[in-house]
């Protein structure tokens, strides 16, 4: 315990030249996808006002939220206030007013929604933007949860195609692929589905109840599940309608066409299972004989709170873990700021979970163009002069180059290669200046070659 | 004043995706530089230890830093706090330590160093490094100055090899240039020069006096410079003995010879004109004819504090605007943390003047692989089925490609293309669709043409 040791704040994270070479590699990848598809990237800055953020997250994300002291004599104006009303009590909630006007970014989702706002007179409806920045929570750090955090989002607002919603399944199918993973379900619901659902046994008021409920069937089956409907208020003669929801099987046709069956009483629920046509139908369209990996999941339910139609989440298949994205529509995403009737969908990658997948199956590229591609050793004076217009002639034909900056050990010199994966060291010592033939070491294999200047470059370009 | 109206935090800003394209020109510009001469990324968290960053700036800087107020119940800890000491008064300066102990990033070399020492035994040395992240200072705010801003800086540490400047000298000659400057002028000191300067005349002490006092000889002429340096504690005989200093005119090698003169009897001022000597060197030999606009200007004074051997400023003369980019050489970056003795040297750019540099020149490139190349009409029903596979074909080819997501007026879909800046726009009608041969229309032209999804796809790709 060391006092003097410097440390980063818990739940925080440098990273590394390795590591940020794999993180571009994935948020890229990312964006590139969202590029080809029509979204453009926006950023917000790390503080929001106070006012922006509190009460949109609930009681508990309120909690969560980074504060900033205010600048400047922050106790001096908490003694005025209190002189102004006597009453004024000392506490930490009376004092955050006064201490506090700004806070730190908790999500892209009420940043982006403040933006559309402000800015809807420059805005060119529909506004599909895409965001990558980091979001501060005040949580308890544990393993895959940190409180500064990069999230990746992609929304579109003010159209009410469903095209949106296709377009963002080809995007998960894309970019995931593209990263090379080979076996994810994207997963997709319908909250006018649920909705229906619950109206049909004439219990809407209990939709977050059922949902909590059937989302367990994979954890305690239908007994459990069934148990916990009684518990959460449902009857033996709901959950008689509920069974073949419960327990719907099949591909993705056989389940539409037994809920079809079951919420054919419902405009709301038939709605739903339109959508979720339509949207099947732009994705036959617009895929070639390969249709993307979507599963209808009727027990996915999440965000029930904001989403009002589509809602989506990525799974792999490959390794265990949470689900590596999510979104959905939500029907109001500025009513917060006094826009209403504005619709939007949007989807987000779970950057810090595709980074541990990948790194777990190994599928980061060897080689990447932000590593040097060849190190010139520094034998000695006489060697260094020669090797300089050789470094100039490498970058020249934009080939990433580096000369060891001193005559260190040779050995240094290629730990310091091996460090930072470059993959070529050319060799230069006496010989190699009088014949004009320079040593290249490919570091992988070990083989050395003679080659000479044009054919390095060749080799290296 | 409407309360509801969003606002973010004065001194914050909002980037657009027109803005978003321009500023990731720029960083990737300077990113690709950085890379091909072996930096490479790192990044740190936004939020440090508060006891890492005080006392890091001066008592100046500490006042800016952005304080994070501690999760949880602050005031509670306060409380405490005083009743262990019953002495304990209530002020903003000593309730900080109790309401915060994380504090926002105030630059990028202080968590970098913080970054080497940490990870010291994982680097191998040389370590060179890049970062570009944001950093908040609680400034007031005013034209030009931010309270939230990106820095990018590239720094080496671990070697004493002059190599490293010379090619900070090419690294901003190459993205400066790359990213269209034409006329600009790399500035080049020693701080040596300047010891050895205040040796000669006996007034070490007043080295900063000095600098400060010269600095300012374009604005106040050799008159006001004397009147100053006598007020600041020189006598009539040290000013005489200036004086050639003062009014050093010519190029490089001019300069140079009329500065060894002067500096002939101290060792410390002979060490700095042989360290500009052979980074000149370095210079000559890794570059082709056309030498870096590189001055040498005695008059540099900028971070005396820290720098100690080289010290860069970068102006453009195309435009009326501050400087542009800076650095140099400081002995002991780590000794703040421990780590004592490990020399280093650093350049940044100052991004935001190059934006806006870049913007006044009308430098921005028209185009940008970040904008959808060709937006799809949306006619009718009959049309969008029609338009599908071709927008999966588009995109298929790695065009990025656009279908207007319902049937809005034309006049709506093409005011959408205009303010995305998509420079073509494919129109469907029931006519096309019965020939196959679609329309493109060239959106900065106004032309249109017939073409077949072959000859789209090849025109676009």
């Amino acid at each position: 315990m060391a006092s003097n040791k410097p440390s980063v704040p818990k739940g925080t994270r440098d990273f590394s030249p390795v590591e940020m070479v794999r993180r571009n590699y994935i948020f890229d990848t990312i964006k590139s996808v969202f590029r080809k598809y029509g979204y453009q990237e926006i950023q917000t800055p790390s503080m929001e006002n106070l006012s922006t953020l509190t009460g949109k997250y609930g009681d508990e994300g309120d909690k969560l939220i980074f504060k900033i002291l205010n600048s400047g004599d922050f106790w001096g104006e908490a003694e005025k206030q209190q002189q102004k009303a006597e009453a004024f009590q000392f506490s930490s909630r009376s004092l955050l007013p006064v201490l506090s006007e700004k806070a730190l970014r908790y999500d892209l989702t009420v940043p982006f929604a403040r933006y559309v706002v402000m800015h809807q007179n420059e805005i060119s409806f529909p506004f599909k933007r895409f965001q990558i920045q980091p979001v501060w929570r005040a949580d308890r750090p544990q393993k895959g949860r940190y409180r500064e955090f990069y999230q990746c989002d992609a929304d579109v607002v003010g159209s009410e195609s469903l095209l949106n919603e296709a377009e963002f399944v080809l995007i998960y199918q894309e970019a995931l692929s593209k990263l090379g993973l080979r076996d994810f379900t994207i997963k997709i619901n319908n909250r006018k589905i649920l909705t229906g659902i619950a109206e049909i046994i004439g219990k809407p008021e209990l939709i977050v109840d059922m949902t909590v409920a059937i989302d367990k069937i994979d954890k305690i089956g239908l007994d459990g599940v069934e148990k916990e409907l009684l518990e959460r208020g449902f009857t033996s003669g709901d959950i008689e309608m509920l069974r073949p929801v419960i327990l719907l099987k099949g591909d993705n046709a056989e389940k539409l066409e037994k809920l079809k069956a079951v919420l054919e009483p419902t405009s709301v629920g038939k709605a739903g299972i339109k959508e979720i046509e339509t949207i099947f139908d732009y994705l036959a369209r617009l895929s070639s004989s390969s249709l993307p990996n979507v599963e209808l999941d009727i027990t996915l339910a999440r965000g029930l709170n904001y989403y009002t139609g589509a809602i989506f989440e990525v799974k792999t298949n490959e390794v265990a873990m949470g689900s590596i994205g999510g979104g959905g529509r939500y029907d109001d995403l500025t009513g917060m700021f006094g826009l209403k009737g504005l619709t939007g969908a949007g989807i987000s990658f779970g950057a810090d979970r595709i980074y541990d997948v990948l790194d777990e199956l190994k599928l980061f590229p060897e080689q990447s163009s932000e590593i040097t591609k060849v190190l010139i050793t520094n034998f000695d004076q006489d060697a260094e002069k020669y090797a300089l217009p050789l470094l100039f002639s490498f970058r020249n034909k934009g080939i990433a180059a580096e000369l060891y900056p001193s005559a260190a050990k040779i050995k240094k010199q290629m730990a310091y290669a091996d460090s930072k994966n470059i993959p070529f060291v050319l060799l230069i010592g006496s010989e190699e200046i009088q014949s004009g033939e320079l040593t290249l070491k490919d570091m992988k294999s070990g083989q050395q070659e003679k080659l000479t200047k044009e054919e390095l470059i060749k080799k290296l370009s």
